[in-house]
């Protein structure tokens, strides 16, 4: 195997987006196509919830990782985005007034105890992989955000418009991160196609953004399963 | 929150097994019924190859965890029963011979590339969980086996009865499992007794039984949600 170019090797990792971000996934067409009941939306708001939970946690991680003050500076930013100056404006925060607004509980949120629990092994499992893995690994891993502008768009178009239950307050959450995913992304992308030097690191980046697109998938497809078909809930999860 | 007595203690643990144990899934049913077709037998025998392969790395870690001599040796003998003395004789090889019986490549299976990622998200869990809880949670955890020689009786008699694709030389594997698991679990099952000495203690054991049958539950919503209804299939999993 020869090393790719720069831009072979960039349009490799689009193209794993193209195939596998879950902007392709069944469920994601019914939400943004209006289609779900409040009860399912809801059950997709509190199970994303985990997700963003453990996003801080994830790039916490990879900030320990990293080995200089300018890199760890970098992706501080990114906990600074999702925990907020005192954790009350931050992404998550804002993530619980989407579902505050959905008509859920926070405290009831907050407890996991009515996700799917499909869903904390895919969120955990992210985690996991950014502490185990090699650093490269790590941030490859995070390379999906090359493809969120697109899935957040068709969200806030398809939810606002299909949604009399939504309002534009409530997804406050994905206005910040059309800009910050962007911005995410371009520095990510930068590093792996500087530090993936040979063919084999830059497979391994390929694999991790593989990785994390089946870590979305997966969420999806438990939501599917549970809350649209067949939908059997699983014991002790959310019944709308 | 009092002490429960031992025999209250271990009636909570039987109920969680009666109401959340994966006897009562659907897509057992289907299987211990002879409803599914060869391709969907495979997809459970190949994702749940990569269940059995995570047993003795679990067990690997609890005997790494266990402060005597006694408790190592007791516990050393479940990863012996999975890898065998060669690695050629244990649950695992059985398990192999499972799959290829069923007309599965032995090297596509081991290589997990086909498996369901919830699976593997699954399986990987449950080792996460032994590694990062306490040891009494750990052994916990491996209760299940309380309730595994029920859904072993039933899958053997219905696979055989069910498919003429499967011989009784291919579900070997359960077999054996017949007098290992009802040993392993009377261990564990007076060892959590033993060491659960505060209501606390006793709830972190209801809990960590909940997270396994949890583990078990999942990894068979997956298989029904890709192989029966609705029949996605993940990118890049096994197709039938």
């Amino acid at each position: 195997m020869t090393l790719l170019s720069a831009n072979e090797f960039e349009g490799r990792l689009r193209a794993i987006g193209a195939e596998r971000y879950h902007n392709r996934h069944a469920f994601h067409r019914l939400l943004h196509d209006g289609k779900l009941n409040k009860g399912q939306v809801q059950a997709w708001a509190l199970n994303r919830y985990i997700y963003q939970s453990r996003i801080p946690i994830k790039d916490a991680i990879i900030v320990s990782r990293l080995p200089t003050p300018e890199l760890r500076a970098t992706w501080r930013v990114r906990i600074e985005d999702h925990d907020g100056t005192d954790g009350s404006d931050g992404g998550i925060a804002r993530w619980l007034k989407l579902t505050g607004g959905l008509g859920l509980d926070g405290a009831m949120v907050t407890s996991e105890q009515a996700a799917l629990p499909a869903t904390i092994f895919a969120a955990d499992a992210y985690v996991h992989f950014v502490q185990n893995r090699s650093v490269l690994e790590a941030v490859a891993s995070s390379l999906t955000e090359l493809f969120a502008p697109t899935i957040i768009a068709e969200r806030v178009e398809g939810m606002l418009g299909g949604y009399d239950f939504v309002t534009k307050e409530t997804l406050a959450y994905f206005g910040k991160r059309m800009t910050q995913a962007p911005r995410d992304a371009d520095f990510a992308l930068r590093y792996c196609i500087e530090h993936a030097r040979t063919r084999k690191e830059q497979q391994l980046c390929l694999d991790a953004l593989t990785f994390k697109c089946n870590v979305l998938w997966a969420m999806l497809d438990a939501l599917h399963f549970a809350y649209v078909t067949p939908g059997l809930i699983p014991p002790g999860a959310f019944k709308p």
